[in-house]
């Protein structure tokens, strides 16, 4: 038997950038992405030197259905319209196990995604080595989403770190879902991962703007040794959205960090090409802070206000109740469960 | 002679969080505010616990004029009105010599003021002390603003605090007006004013959401020995906001550092007081990152945009050339200037 371990890619720069505008953003879009909109998008993040665009349905591969939300376009399509428009960028994808399928991937693959991001919950890491391996015997490169970190200790989460490296992933993530990571509480993951992998893969981190504390987590990263740092236009992402690309290249152009990017280039983007779709540009309001300070899973945010409407109970009840839960990705169907029963105690 | 010092007050909390909504946030309103807003937004702020709630234009006492704005509403009014809500908050004024004057100090204290927050440029510290020793012989309560406060090293930066405390202001700030302070240089100067000053008064952060950064300088600055905290409900402030009140009270909250404020009606009253009157939500976009990137006074934010309206100039070209010109507070009347050059060089 081979050694699925694999190696990990040169950096080009100092820390690469992975924009998921087009991936996390979906979420914010109820799916709703046009191929224009994907193909404008991407245009102008190759032009600003993005290496990396993602492309999927918010919940990644096979996304696309009654619990999730349908996407207006098949994602094979959008992720096919990506690779004809990157000059540079490479196209990457989400995969969740259990939501999307190893036959996804190779359909993605075929579609021209060039790497692919396996997601699990931060203490199931062991459902991911079936795909990583996929990826290998594909060609494609590889990075690992342990989603909701905050629910997970540093050393715990460097232990699923290293489930997903032995399996051939090149760069586990401290993935931030709920935006609930503190400073301290990012560092030390930053640290136990880089600790436990850093010889062997790149440590990525994804964070939400929940409590406003994603670009500042992002400087931590770069500075506990983390390579692969994600980031939105317009912060496009769930919740209140993701760490602004625009900005993440501006703080790390002032902090003399290359990254590649063009900072006006990108902020004309973010102004000029995602700014007009925006069904509402993502921010800190009530449920989104309650997110983040519940600890409560970014893309639950829309469903919950749509629970709420239909229940007449206000979306922050559900959300905080879904904290106390500990409710997960995956577990869409739970919000209803959740507003019958505040609907019911409010009676 | 007198000694001109007085005593810092004791603290209620951990920190002390001051709301700016109702003075920074004029920027945001074009200064516009009414009564039944200010009222509706003290009571708010008071019942959630907040100690400290600042009422002014945003340029402070006198700002009503043709170079800063007019204001709707007279802001001995709304100063009288806020001090009739607040059955708890101590209600401040900004002052910035040159803009007001002494006696605008004594009109606002006799309309309720019990704080005076007194700014100059973060090397202007000089034109201070008279106001401070008014505002003592008035019995108020003082602090000390010192704008643009990354364009002075913290040497010099402490010893600017250091003329304002020996005037008599019991808590000197690093004031980030263009929020452009990365987290180590912000730390840097909370540091050398804590070291300078700390046995004899507070050291306070007022922070600006341009890169993202505020409520992270935030914790950084009370890690620091930093006690005065601003923060704005909605984050209504001049370019992208001021850090958002209700998410450093969440922040905070989840760090176990005490502020008397409460998280859930912190959220309810940016929800339900402040974002129905929000003529937009203060945000990252292109203007505002450009002004943290180069350094711009964030209140020249919708004054840039103006110009760029009226001489067909983009207003990211005019807050870069006004970064590069390093124009300050009180220079408004330049913004047309540099976008009438601009228009000229674009010809």
């Amino acid at each position: 038997m081979n050694d699925p371990r694999t190696t990990r890619p040169e950096l080009a720069h100092d820390v690469r950038i992975i924009d998921t505008t087009l991936r996390d953003g979906s979420h914010a879009m109820a799916h709703q992405f046009t191929e224009a909109q994907v193909r404008a998008t991407v245009r102008a993040l190759d032009r600003a030197g993005a290496e990396v665009i993602e492309v999927t349905h918010g919940d990644g591969l096979g996304g696309s259905s009654f619990n999730y939300g349908f996407s207006r376009t098949p994602e094979l399509d959008l992720i096919a319209a990506a690779r004809d428009e990157a000059e540079r960028a490479k196209i990457a994808v989400l995969l969740v196990p259990g939501i999307g399928t190893a036959d996804d991937l190779r359909r993605a693959h075929d579609a021209g995604a060039q790497m692919v991001r396996v997601a699990t919950h931060s203490t199931e890491a062991d459902v991911s080595p079936q795909h990583f391996g996929l990826a290998n015997e594909l060609g494609m490169e590889t990075a690992g989403f342990l989603m909701m970190a905050h629910r997970t200790g540093p050393e715990e989460l460097a232990k699923q770190a290293r489930i997903m490296v032995d399996a051939g992933c090149q760069a586990p993530y401290v993935t931030d879902s709920a935006g609930a990571l503190l400073m301290h509480e990012a560092k030390a993951r930053f640290e136990a991962l880089v600790a436990e992998v850093g010889d062997e893969a790149w440590v990525g981190y994804h964070g939400h703007q929940n409590l406003s504390l994603g670009v500042a987590n992002s400087v931590l990263a770069y500075e506990a040794g983390v390579r692969y740092v994600d980031g939105s236009l317009c912060a496009l992402g769930a919740g209140a959205g993701n760490s602004p690309t625009e900005v993440l290249a501006a703080v790390f152009d002032r902090l003399g960090v290359t990254t590649g990017l063009d900072v006006g280039g990108l902020v004309d983007a973010a102004e000029e090409v995602v700014r007009p779709y925006l069904p509402r540009w993502p921010k800190m309001d009530r449920n989104a802070i309650v997110q983040g300070w519940a600890g409560v899973y970014s893309s639950f945010l829309l469903h919950a206000e749509r629970a709420a409407d239909r229940y007449g109970v206000p979306a922050q009840d559900i959300l905080r109740r879904c904290g106390e839960l500990a409710l997960v990705g995956g577990q869409e169907d739970m919000i209803i469960d959740v507003a019958v029963q505040l609907a019911r105690e409010s009676r």
